[in-house]
């Protein structure tokens, strides 16, 4: 029986898929991915140099609505839910070929799209995944932040979530990673600022990436920051 | 200048060592990496295959004294500084040669060892840090268990900690990677219950590696768990 491999290919630099990742890719005869409207998809990019010139058939999965707002309505998980069993029909076509690689930014099962995929696939369907580097670490790296040490806890915090809330998390942890961060950007400044934070806060854009962006939070003037910005509050030895 | 290379191997399978990685690692002439007395290393056995046949001088950096255990006495802190202060020279001596590529299991700036020596030093040698896969990520892929997703936050607990502050973690994020188990069992089992998350939490034993085990914590009837294991708590639609 064809399989779903689920891959991720980490944050952007191609360099950072990892070798099974990459073999996966390479070899594969059908791909399928995520991707909002209008646009290449982030995991897409990320491996076009991995595909060269190979034929390989491509299943873009083009999300009906944006996905950077998480919409409470009813229609807008109606439209949703009506998208991703579509997906699923196709995916389920598609595999009686061949396995199929599913591409995924960062890690697939830390924040990734396929998983509700993979919830309504794995009862009659084999699907293996395989890690990616997180955006978060190839935030850290480049920064050249130890993120945690020793015995020191770690909170991974949304900018969605509500300042009570944020500063519930930072609280609860010797360091932090802030995600999502986009037009959150004034309410978490303000939960850092309350908690002591603030001063030590590096905003990275664009992780790996060709035009990623490192900065103190002190020192970054924008009014909001890209969706997929992140926050990260280093360890420090004295706290 | 010479530099180092501080670079993820990953959790232990090699596969998943990133092709960054696993081309600096070939074209390494010379390789550091720590280990405790009286064994190989886990990074350094992830690269085994990597390495080959070919000629590569290694310093193994041998631990005086075992960290699984944080003591918190001064002998032992100024044992392990004498030791990194020991490790930095021996690498100054190796950068007039070659650049050195140091590995460090999971990834470097993740509660890795090399941030003790990057501390002193950062001043005055070039570092260069790549990612790697994490070892709760190598936990969550193979036990396919989505840790997060949507504006859900999670908490990264470190086994040692008081069981009250294992608690308000676990209390302030929708769900948890509780990691070093080890002897700390028992009072992880115990926080977990009085959250009501015991029951579906998931115990993971040498991730990706050949004796990897997977196992629900209420089925997990050891007294104490390896030190390297670690406890998912998975994401749930209805919390």
């Amino acid at each position: 029986m064809n399989k779903i491999y689920c891959v991720g290919v980490g944050p952007g630099d191609p360099e950072l898929l990892t070798l099974k990742a990459h073999k996966l890719i390479r070899n594969a005869s059908q791909i399928a991915y995520f991707r909002k409207r209008n646009s290449t998809g982030r995991a897409r990019k990320t491996i076009e140099k991995t595909l060269q010139k190979k034929k390989v058939y491509e299943y873009p999965m083009e999300y009906p609505l944006t996905t950077e707002v998480d919409f409470q309505t009813d229609e807008y998980k109606k439209t949703l839910d009506d998208f991703y069993i579509k997906c699923c029909a196709e995916i389920k076509f598609l595999l009686e070929k061949d396995d199929l690689i599913i591409i995924s930014e960062g890690d697939p099962l830390f924040y990734g799209s396929f998983v509700h995929l993979y919830e309504k696939l794995k009862k009659d369907t084999p699907v293996i995944f395989v890690p990616g580097i997180t955006a978060m670490s190839g935030s850290w790296t480049n920064a050249k932040i130890p993120i945690a040490m020793g015995d020191a806890s770690i909170s991974i915090i949304m900018g969605i979530q509500d300042e009570k809330d944020i500063i519930k998390s930072l609280k609860s942890s010797q360091t932090a990673v802030i995600m999502k961060i986009g037009t959150h950007l004034k309410k978490v400044a303000s939960a850092l600022k309350k908690t002591n934070n603030f001063n030590r806060a590096i905003i990275v854009e664009k992780a790996t990436m060709i035009d990623e962006k490192i900065i103190p939070l002190k020192n970054y003037n924008e009014k909001r920051a890209p969706y997929f910005s992140i926050i990260l509050i280093p360890y420090e030895t004295q706290k």
